[in-house]
C-alpha cells in the first residue's frame, strides 16, 4: 500500500514541542523559518514516499548479495542512492563549510523518520554518515576534515562505525583490532570488525570506515581505544588493505548489509588518528549519541509506517454486519483499540524523540542545559521509541489477522525489520544502565532534577502527575542504591521516565491542537493524546514494582537453574 | 543448540496443578499412573529431543514447498512423522474405542507442549487431527467414525480444518462454499478455503478434511453451516475432486504448508455430514475449543524452548570483567533480569494451560463445573499463553544481543513461528470478546465466580488478591456494561484475568516447591515464582484502566483519522 509522510503531525511536533520559531531567531538556525520548514517537510515526504517507500518490499525479498567480496545491493538502491545525493538530503543538518546546509537537527530528524518509515534499510546508510560527520568535525584533524568531510556530507561518499568485533559487543573495551604507526602521520590497522552495516556496497565509488583500534602499549579496556579513519580508497587511488569478508543472514533490513570487515590481511589497512591517541571512546561517543537518537527515529517511523497499514487494512476489511450492512473492522471494538493505541503511542514516541533533538539544538546555541537534557533524553529515545516501534508493528500484524503472517502483505517486514532497533547502537539493556548509572545523576542530578521540575510545572493531569511523583521516588532510590540493585530495575525505570516525559510532551501538544486552527486530522490526534494520558500512563506505573525490585530478588538461584 | 523437555517441571505441574493423581482414582484414567506419567514424560522428551529439535532450523530454512498442487515437506519431516506414527502418539489421549489410549487431555497437554517446544511446524500437523478426533467422536455418524477414526488415532491418516475463506475470517458465518445434497447420503462440496494447515503434504496417502459450508436453503450466518467430512482419496480409493491451488509465504513456522485449498472445480467434492444438518457451528466448536487450548499449548512450548536458547548463551557468552575475570552476561542484572522474567512468564503459562486441560478430564469424569471452568479458561489460555509465546521469543532475542538477529542463531525463528499464534484459531481479540460476553456470565456467573472464590479461598499473596479485588470490580462493570463498552475493555481485562489465575496456580506450585523434596531445579523455580507475585502481577494492576475504558474514550475520532 502507499505511504503518505505524516506532514501535519510533524509539522505540530516540530512547533509546539520543539519550538522551532524560537530556534529560528538564532543567526545559526535563522534560516529555519515556517516557509523553509514547510519546504522541507513537503520536500522530504516527496522523496521517500515516491523513491524510497517503493524499494522497501523488493529490498525485503531480494536483500543485499555479497559475492568475492562485492555487495550487491537490491534493485533500485543504487538509484535511489544517487537521487538522495542529487536532493543534498545528506547534508540537511551537516556543517556549512563542509557544504552542509547547517539547519537544525530537530529537522534533520523529520527527513530520518520519513526515510526510516519508508525504507528503514536504505536509511541505515546515511544514518550512519551523520554520526561520522559529527565524529570528523569534533575530533578530526583540519586535514581530514578538509579532505573527507565535503564528500560526506554531499553524500559522494558513504561512512561507516566499526566497533563490534566478534568477542567485543556491549563490552567494547575488550576489542582487538590493532593500529601501529608508519612514521609518516598513518597507521596500520588489522583486525576483524562485525556487524558493520552498509561496511561494503555498491552506492559510491569510495566508503570511509571509523574504526576503533588499540594502538602499541594502550591500556587494556575503554581507556586504550583510539578511533581511526580507514578509507576503502586511499587518497592516491589505490585500493586500502581491507575488505569485506561476509554478509549475515538476518532477521529483517534484508537490503542493509550487514557486514564482516577483514582489516590488514596483507600488511594492513592504513588509517589516520580521528582525535588523540586513547581517545576513541570519546570520539566514539560522539558519533553513537547522534546514532542512539537516530535509532530511536527508526522505531518513530516504523511505528507510523506500521500504523499507517493497520489503518488502511481496518477501513477496507469487512467483517460481520450491523443493521444488516458490512462492518470495517476498524469499528470492531478491540481492533479501535489497537489502531488507537498504535497512533498514540508513535505520536509519543514522535514527540519525545523530536525533543531530544530540538534540545541538542539548543545546546549548539549554547544553552548547556539543553544540551545536558539531551544527554538525560537519549537512553530514552533510543530504548523507549525502539520498543514501541516493535510493539507497534507487531499491532499492526495482528490488526491484519491471518493475512498479518503472509509476509506479501508487508505488515511483518515492519516487525522484522523493527526488531534490530533495540538491539544494535546499544542495546536498551545498555542504555537503562547508562540512565541509572550516569544520566540520573548528571549534573550532580541537576539534569534529570530539572526534567522533573518542568514536567511539574507545566502538566495539568492528574494520573501524569501520579507517575512523576513514582518517578521521583524510583529515581531518589536508584540513587542511593548499590550498583546491582540499581540496575536490576533499571529497565521498568527507564520505561516509566520515557512514558512520563513524552506524557508530559504529548499533553502539550495535546492542548495545542485543542487550541489551534481546525485540521482535518485533529479529531484523531486528541483521541490518541487521551488514550496515551488516560491508559498508557496508568500501565507505567504498574512497572512500579519491577522499578523496585532488587538484586535480591533476582539473583536468589544461580543463573544455571533458569533453564 | 539442543533442546531438553523440561520434564521435572512438567511434573511438578501435572501433580500439584493438575493433581493427575486425583483423576487415576478413576476407572476412566486409572492408567494414569504415577509410573505411566514418569514413562509418558520420559518418551515425549526422548522423541521431541531426538527426533522433532534437530528438524527445527532445516524446516524453517528448507519451507514446504508447492508444486502442481503437491506439497513437499522439509527434508526430513516425513520420516519423522513415520516415527510419530510408529510410536502411538496421535492416540495417547485418544478413544479406546478408535484404538487410542484414552489418556488424559492434560498429558496429552504435556507431549504436545514438547513437540510445539522442539517443532511447532511438524506439530501443528498432529494438533489439527486433535481437534478433528473430537469433533467426529462427538457429532459423526457410526460409520464415519467406524471408517475413519481409527486411521486418524493412529496418525496413519491427518486432518484438516477449513473453515476460513478469503471474505470470512473471524466472521466465520459469511462462508460461501456450498454442499448439495447427492441423495446417496452423500454432498457434493464447492468452494475455496484459505489458511488450511496441512491441508496438503507429502506424510500420509489420505488427509481427512473437515469443511463447514453451506447447505441449499440454509440461513444466512453462522445458523445456516454445516460440517462435512470431505477425504482427499474417498472410500473407493479414487481422488476426491479437491486439490491445494497454492501455499502461502509466511513470517514463521514455514515447514508448516498453510494451503489454498479448492474444492469441487470438477462438479464436487464428495463428502459426508458430520453431526445434524445446520449443526456446523456446533461442531466446529468442539474443534476449535480444543484448537485453542492446543495453540496456548504453542505459546507454552515456544517460550520454554526461547528461555533454554537464552539461558545458555547468556551463560557461554562473556563480556566484561570483575575483579579481572571475564562476567557472563547471565550475571548482568539487567539480563538476569530478561532470563528470570522468561522463565517465570514460562511457568506460569505451563501451569494456565495444563490447570485448564485437567478441568477437561475432570469433565470427562462428569464433573461440569470443572467442564465450565475449562470453558472460561479457554480464551485466557488461548491468548494469554500466545502472548507470553511473543514476549518471551522477543525477549529471548534481546538476551542475544546483535547474535539475536542473525538468523543462524535459532532465536529469531522462535519469535517468527511464536507471532501466528495470537492470530490462528480465533484471533486474540476474539478471545477477550469470548471472555467479556459469553464466558464471565456463563452458568448466570456462577461459573467465573466459582473460580473467583477458589482464588481467594487458596491465595496467600497479597499483591495477587488486591488483583483479584480489581478483576472483580471491573467484571461486574462489564457484565452490567453495553456491548461496546464491554469489548473496548475486553482485551486488558483478560489478560488481568488470566495472570490473576495463572499467578494463583504459581503460587500453589511454589508452595509445593518449597514443601517438596529437594531438586536440583528448585532455587531457580521458586526465584520464578517470586518475580512473578511481585512484578508481573503488579504489572498487570497497571492494565486496570485500559479494563475501565468506554467507546467514549476509543471512538472520539473516526476511524480515518487515526493513520
Amino acid at each position: 500500500m502507499s505511504f503518505a509522510c505524516p506532514v501535519s503531525d510533524q509539522r505540530l511536533v516540530l512547533n509546539h514541542v520543539v519550538r522551532v520559531s524560537e530556534l529560528a531567531k538564532s543567526n545559526r538556525f535563522a534560516e529555519a523559518t515556517p516557509e523553509t520548514v514547510d519546504a522541507l517537510l513537503e520536500a522530504a515526504a516527496e522523496f521517500a514516499e515516491g523513491e524510497l517507500a517503493p524499494l522497501n518490499e523488493i529490498g525485503d525479498r531480494t536483500a543485499s548479495r555479497w559475492s568475492d567480496g562485492m555487495v550487491t545491493t537490491p534493485p533500485g538502491f543504487r538509484e535511489a542512492y544517487s537521487k538522495f545525493v542529487e536532493g543534498g538530503w545528506m547534508g540537511l543538518s551537516g556543517p556549512v563549510e563542509a557544504g552542509g546546509q547547517g539547519l537544525p537537527n530537530s529537522l534533520s530528524a523529520a527527513m530520518m523518520e520519513d526515510f526510516n518509515a519508508a525504507n528503514v534499510a536504505f536509511a541505515l546508510c546515511p544514518m550512519l554518515g551523520l554520526g561520522a560527520v559529527e565524529a570528523i568535525e569534533a575530533h578530526g584533524s583540519e586535514e581530514l576534515k578538509r579532505q573527507y568531510l565535503p564528500r560526506i556530507v554531499s553524500g559522494e561518499w558513504t561512512a561507516t562505525m566499526n566497533l563490534t568485533e566478534s568477542q567485543a559487543g556491549s563490552d567494547v573495551g575488550a576489542l582487538k583490532s590493532r593500529a601501529t604507526p608508519t612514521g609518516d602521520g598513518s597507521w596500520r590497522i588489522t583486525g576483524t570488525k562485525i556487524f558493520i552495516t552498509y561496511g561494503e556496497h555498491d552506492f559510491t565509488d569510495n566508503i570511509i570506515h571509523l574504526v576503533l583500534a588499540r594502538t602499541p602499549g594502550a591500556p587494556d579496556g575503554t581507556k586504550g581505544i583510539s578511533l581511526f579513519l580507514v578509507p576503502k580508497i586511499l587518497p592516491d587511488g589505490e585500493s586500502n588493505d581491507l575488505h569485506c569478508v561476509s554478509i549475515e543472514h538476518k532477521m529483517g533490513i534484508h537490503a542493509s548489509p550487514t557486514c564482516v570487515m577483514g582489516y590488514g590481511e596483507n600488511g594492513g589497512a592504513t588509517g589516520w588518528l580521528v582525535g588523540e591517541e586513547l581517545g576513541g571512546m570519546r570520539a566514539m561517543f560522539t558519533m553513537m549519541n547522534h546514532a542512539r537518537l537516530n535509532v530511536g527515529l527508526q522505531g518513530v517511523g516504523l511505528a507510523e509506517r506500521a500504523t499507517q497499514r493497520a489503518v488502511a487494512y481496518a477501513l477496507e476489511r469487512k467483517q460481520g454486519q450491523r443493521s444488516g450492512l458490512p462492518i470495517r473492522i476498524a469499528d470492531h471494538p478491540d481492533v479501535r483499540r489497537m489502531l488507537v493505541r498504535m497512533r498514540a503511542l508513535t505520536m509519543a514516541a514522535r514527540a519525545l524523540a523530536y525533543y531530544a533533538f530540538g534540545q541538542l539544538d539548543r545546546d549548539i546555541l549554547g544553552d548547556r542545559e539543553a544540551g545536558l537534557r539531551a544527554d538525560v533524553l537519549t537512553p530514552l529515545v533510543k530504548a523507549w521509541c525502539t520498543d514501541v516501534g516493535c510493539e507497534v508493528a507487531s499491532l499492526g500484524i495482528q490488526v491484519h489477522g491471518g493475512m498479518g503472517f503472509i509476509e506479501e502483505t508487508g505488515a511483518a517486514q515492519h516487525l522484522r525489520d523493527a526488531r534490530i532497533a533495540p538491539i544494535y547502537e546499544g542495546t536498551n539493556g545498555i542504555q537503562a544502565a547508562d540512565f541509572v548509572q550516569r544520566k540520573i545523576g548528571l549534573d550532580g542530578g541537576g539534569a534529570f532534577d530539572a526534567l522533573m521540575a518542568d514536567i511539574r510545572a507545566e502538566s495539568l493531569h492528574e494520573e501524569l502527575i501520579a507517575l512523576a511523583d513514582e518517578v521521583e521516588i524510583l529515581v531518589a532510590t536508584a540513587r542511593n542504591a548499590e550498583p546491582g540493585d540499581r540496575l536490576v530495575a533499571s529497565y521498568p525505570l527507564m520505561t516509566m521516565a520515557a512514558v512520563l516525559t513524552a506524557g508530559w510532551l504529548i499533553e502539550r501538544l495535546g492542548r495545542a491542537i485543542d487550541a489551534g486552527e481546525a485540521d482535518a486530522g485533529n479529531a484523531g490526534r486528541s483521541a490518541a493524546v487521551a488514550y496515551f494520558l488516560s491508559i498508557v500512563v496508568p500501565e507505567a506505573l504498574g512497572l512500579g514494582a519491577g522499578a523496585a525490585a532488587t538484586t535480591e530478588l533476582l539473583y536468589r538461584a544461580p543463573a544455571e537453574e533458569l533453564a
